[in-house]
């Protein structure tokens, strides 16, 4: 990792810059799979699970007898630690769900908002090197909070065609309605468009590898909305002199340990703390199974010293990380000062692994610079908000000219007449 | 206005069609208008100003001075309306405005979210036939209340060269921080990309043709978040036998002025209600001014005649319209079963121009369908909610073990490291 001493401001747009992913033949690649899934359906489907995953199905959809059989292999430590999650998840999502009030903005004119949840979504659920049922919480449980009506969930499987245990454990747990047995970009073309066994969605969620982002990019060009654009996963660390250095490198190690494409930054105004903390690095990174995946990503990382937290903070809104932790005991003027970032960890004994699968924060969240105008998935990626009005008649003669004024303005008289009409009406109304 | 009876449900999704648009010459157009902005910044500007609008100028940035002009033609009549206009939409939005609990999720783990502004924002103001100065107010004042630090707006001019006074006027008034002359497509380049004289901008907002649509979708892959997909406008009404035809009639003429490509459908239980309405559109057609754009428009539309309300609402469902309106007395248990709407106007009273202009509920919303997943704009969309977390020693303690377990079953070894390392050292502290 090179350390990099107080660069200058000119010189942070190439700091902050993330990995370009040339995209060209992905593109024609991912451009085939939908088009052949919208044109064969399920043939296309079986097809390319039989190419990339190296599986043979009969079926699409996971079956209840595999899901009972699923749920007696799962030891109950792992259900009571599910259990943690699930309850933290839920409290912290369904602090979300807020009512909002009724304004009557002029004398007779009562405008409101009401969160209405999106009939269907798909929940993308990769399963590569490991299940990641830790996602299948993050989305499902805000969905179920939400109301959506159908809640279905796809993975990719392995060559025994089997879907791991603790995924199907989970998808029951909070409710989904049907796994489809699917992963890549076939998995999203199939949501998107529908076919013989599979609903067509009307928004798609989860993480996934290049093919599978694509894929989503693609079916929002297609009209069916997604919860975030893509990008590797990133962590950025503010450790000022009062951090641990081995938390500080378990944390940085732990973002690594993601994939080779990791981002990981660690910003410090202590030359004593960085020096601490990379050696720290070195020690366990030895230990580290996934290391040769982890020694990679640090080796695109960045460390760089500032002489003041304040700069660090600054550096960090301009680099809007998906994962900021504050190593720190004094945080509350850092806090405040942060503009950009998707989820923030704060003091010691915050670490990025709590908020991936425990505290209650959900771990969906905006990378590669879309913290600057996206949010982390919520229960508000769930609903959509209508708004609603009515206005009585007083309403409309209290506020009838103004809109009769302004539409005349930008000429548009058919606009104009509509309260014009309702305003003579009411005169006529009067005069009886 | 051809009227179907009672279709069949199977029929159902051929009638919620919208129209489709052939894309691939429009793709070329833009995407080259895109490149040419990336490459040769203002000078391009100046070009396809030159080229669509007609309009050579030396400067891109309106002058303090002609703005202070604009000002002083501005009639009192016109002043007062706007006046109407920001005090409900300022109320309205101003209400959408919450702060979060911080919610406690177990003893010592504490979870929140803060709404934080996005930094800059690009206001695209359409200006063909009409100056839409609403649209300023609706898409401006929420940015204002959101705190957005750079507010830039862009307009195409007339052949003067002159930005239309009513825009001018509503841009200084809610405090705009620079205006663009500029439209089109090369308006959405230079706010996506900068050049010498445009300040990129972190998000764009605002309507326009179809070129601005297609250049917003580029500008969206460019990394650039959007506020809507595009599409045409829409109203859909469900009139029963207590609506009063003329306020429909003009209702539906309303949205048909819009253009030639604006969607009207009406539904309603009742074919004496039906027979007033189109009656009434043909009376009222002959004084609107435009009357040619609105006759175009009806040839597209729909009347369906349902023997129920509750499938006039089924159907919207399906439709998923950008404005409903309830043309009705009784309209409660209809408005509990909307589920997909852009913004919903509720009664006799309450005719579509309000919400466009005056009533406080923003007129910036989802079109094509899109009303099944996307909100309209509100102060959501020029916020980011970020998330806090704040683990004490007892937090980490209390779920520690959980993250650990999760970690494991997900192999992701560097994760559960990150909580072995503080527990040990908090075990370590108890000891001593």
């Amino acid at each position: 990792m090179k350390i990099i001493e107080q660069p200058l401001k000119s010189n942070w747009s190439n700091l902050v810059r993330r990995p370009i992913i040339k995209e060209e033949k992905l593109d024609n690649a991912v451009r085939q799979i939908m088009l052949d899934v919208k044109q064969k359906g399920d043939l296309a489907i079986f097809q390319y699970n039989a190419k990339f995953d190296g599986v043979n199905l009969d079926r699409l959809i996971v079956s209840p007898k595999e899901i009972e059989a699923a749920i007696l292999t799962i030891p109950n430590q792992l259900k009571a630690a599910i259990e943690v999650a699930r309850k933290n998840i839920t409290a912290f999502h369904q602090s979300q769900h807020i009512v909002e009030p009724i304004v009557e903005t002029t004398k007779g004119v009562k405008c409101w908002r009401k969160s209405v949840a999106i009939e269907s979504v798909g929940l993308y659920i990769p399963a590569g090197t490991a299940p990641l049922f830790s996602t299948v919480l993050m989305l499902g449980i805000p969905a179920k909070i939400a109301g959506c009506k159908k809640i279905v969930l796809c993975t990719p499987v392995s060559k025994s065609g089997k879907v791991p245990a603790s995924i199907l454990y989970t998808a029951q747990l909070i409710g989904v309605d049907i796994i489809y047995k699917m992963g890549g970009a076939q998995a999203i073309a199939g949501l998107t468009y529908g076919t013989e066994s599979i609903q067509k969605v009307d928004k798609i969620f989860g993480p996934g590898n290049q093919f599978v982002a694509k894929a989503k990019e693609f079916a929002q060009q297609a009209g069916i909305a997604i919860d975030l654009p893509a990008g590797p996963s990133e962590l950025l660390i503010i450790a000022d002199q009062t951090a641990v250095p081995e938390f500080v490198a378990a944390d940085l190690l732990s973002q690594a340990e993601h994939g080779v494409d990791s981002q990981v930054i660690l910003l410090s105004n202590d030359k004593v703390m960085i020096e601490k903390v990379l050696a720290e690095v070195v020690k366990q990174l030895v230990d580290l199974p996934r290391q040769a995946i982890a020694k990679l990503a640090l080796e695109n990382s960045k460390v760089i010293f500032f002489s003041t937290l304040e700069d660090c903070v600054l550096f960090s809104n301009t680099y809007a990380p998906e994962h900021l932790i504050l190593a720190a005991t004094q945080t509350e003027n850092l806090v405040d000062k942060i503009t950009n970032a998707g989820s923030v960890f704060i003091g010691n004994y915050s670490c990025e692994s709590a908020g991936d699968y425990a505290s209650g924060t959900n771990h969906t969240l905006p990378t590669n610079g879309f913290a600057k105008t996206y949010s982390g998935v919520s229960l508000d990626s769930f609903v959509k908000k209508i708004t609603f009005q009515e206005l009585s008649k007083e309403g409309i003669k209290n506020i009838g000219e103004a809109i009769e004024v302004m539409a005349t303005e930008e000429k548009l008289y058919g606009h104009k007449n509509a309260v014009t009409l309702r305003l003579n009406n009411l005169e006529d109304e009067e005069n009886k």
